[in-house]
């Protein structure tokens, strides 16, 4: 059974995994992934490879697993969470812990063995978008939970594997991830002085600087961002306030897939295909309860952060939480402005 | 001019760098580092191709810039920081800045061309941890300071660049790191509670319950923390609590030596020579002023951070602060005493 530990110094939670891990001496300093091909569990025809459906978007009705779907969603077979159990929190001496209970789905983002999400259709784009609230909805159902991760990894550096299928992951835990709860205090700490969300505040000041905007398109502004961490880092920001990626109307994520699609084309096309991450950032569950969780519909903003890996994080990152970005988010911005697509 | 920028949602810093940076365009999603090994400009009898040194180890009294140095500190020829100016604390818009200025610093740990620390003796070792001690207070002598981070990139996949000489560096910063200031609160709200210093308490658990003990040696103990973040990340503690680096007295600093080479020995021969990164955590600067500050003395302990570079970092983790570790710490303990050296 994997386990959630939290550091009892900053309180920061970490999965423990065990049912994926390796031995000890299976870990090695100059042992490099290879890029293996073989057939692929996601295309089409394959469904039999995967563990049963969760989800899938299926036009004419087919029957779930088997052909004729458009976005598929499965259990990941090497899950860092299980999805059966109870928490159990219990001590170690100082100690803090619980079983690691959560869910790790995969969405499979086209029946079509295609890598990068930018070479999908905007509808195509939309459709994984909305997977993306339904499975969210769905697992608030689960009283266990707290928040979904909706992220992605593309490409070998970004940790996406030699696998060249598109697809994104989504981990269900039973604890709030340090980062989400840092922005909401952040962004609550902004809006009890000045009684306006940060991030629309950030919204109307970057569509007006212009400098650090890539585009502004559909209620949808992608900007890199004032303190990027990292070369290239943008923000996808909706100009309407909401704090939860859920609400979201149709429209609204038809949108977003356009947004994204020029978006990951630019980096594409701007910087020779480069792994990326991306990682929905969005209220967490259960907020209708006692204190300061109540404000977060008028305090935060959902949004989404994309980082391509182009360098190298040095040690000091790790350790102090102090990145240095090497290039300043207005020359990327300018650069991506510039890149047709 | 470099700028220190601020996150306008959580607070963090980062270094916005321009000096260094390459243009939008030289950033490339396929570029590989190449090796290049020509003169080493950190080697004795090349002292001329460094910057005039800062402060060196000369047994002899031998004259600076010179051979006959054991270890020896140069400015970094490509600063993050720059040390000339005023800081110019501002805002534009809802954004927080300031100017870039602070010491970026080189320690060359040998006058031979010996890549890996654990290849140093024990002895040499002590040297180069002293040599950090007199640095950070010098550094604290400019009120412009806050704070001094030691660290060390080894190995390529740690940002140690292409360049076999041993060394590690220092930046010396007119902000707190975040990361140091999560471990200041959380280790001031442990001591608030319990009246005694969390890193002691987790030494005295540490060393009874012996299943993440790597080492326990002349007054320092060596682990692998219970919520690792990293497989074979380490932890070196001294069991004589202390919130400052710069307070060991020289018989501490010997056997700190003795520590650092046994460990790091342990992490070449039995991962078969892993890229690391290294981070001391020491208290900040300037803290006998108002407030909290006061009481680090007896909340903090100080520490260094041992993570080896064998996985790569995946999506979520930069986005969320939650990490997976696919090794429980146990084990890495239990395979790393396990390897003579």
């Amino acid at each position: 059974m994997p386990e959630l530990r939290k550091d009892p110094i900053i309180g920061r939670w970490v999965i423990i995994s065990t049912e994926r891990g390796k031995r000890p001496d299976q870990f090695n300093g100059k042992q490099e992934e290879g890029v293996s091909e073989e057939t692929c569990p996601f295309c089409e025809g394959s469904e039999s490879q995967t563990p049963p459906e969760i989800s899938a978007i299926r036009p004419g009705n087919a029957a779930p697993n088997a052909p004729g779907w458009e976005v598929r969603v499965v259990p990941s077979i090497s899950p860092f969470l299980r999805i059966e159990g109870e928490l159990d929190r219990r001590g170690k001496g100082l100690y803090d812990l619980m079983n690691g209970v959560g869910a790790h789905e995969i969405i499979i983002e086209t029946n079509q063995h295609i890598a990068n999400m930018a070479d999908l259709s905007d509808e195509q784009i939309s459709k994984v978008l909305k997977c993306y609230a339904g499975r969210i909805a769905d697992l608030e159902k689960d009283k266990r939970f707290k928040y979904v991760l909706v992220f992605k990894n593309y490409g070998k550096r970004a940790g996406g594997g030699s696998l060249r299928h598109s697809r994104s992951q989504l981990i269900a835990t039973p604890v709030n991830p340090k980062r989400v709860k840092e922005e909401l205090s952040g962004s609550r700490q902004y809006f009890d002085y000045h009684e306006r969300c940060v991030f629309c505040d950030l919204i109307r000041q970057e569509i007006e600087q212009k400098e650090r905007l890539i585009l502004d398109l559909d209620g949808f502004i992608a900007i890199s961002p004032f303190a990027a961490r990292f070369p290239f880092e943008i923000w996808i920001l909706p100009k309407k306030h909401c704090a939860d990626y859920t609400c979201q109307d149709s429209e609204s994520i038809k949108y977003l897939g356009k947004v994204m699609k020029i978006v990951l084309s630019k980096l594409k096309k701007g910087l020779n295909d480069p792994s990326y991450n991306y990682v929905i950032h969005t209220a967490p569950f259960r907020r209708q309860k006692a204190g300061y969780w109540k404000t977060i519909e008028q305090d935060y903003h959902w949004h989404i952060e994309i980082i391509p890996r182009l360098t190298r994080v040095a040690g000091f990152e790790w350790g102090t939480g102090f990145y240095i970005c090497p290039l300043p988010p207005e020359d990327a911005a300018s650069f991506l402005r510039g890149v047709e697509v």
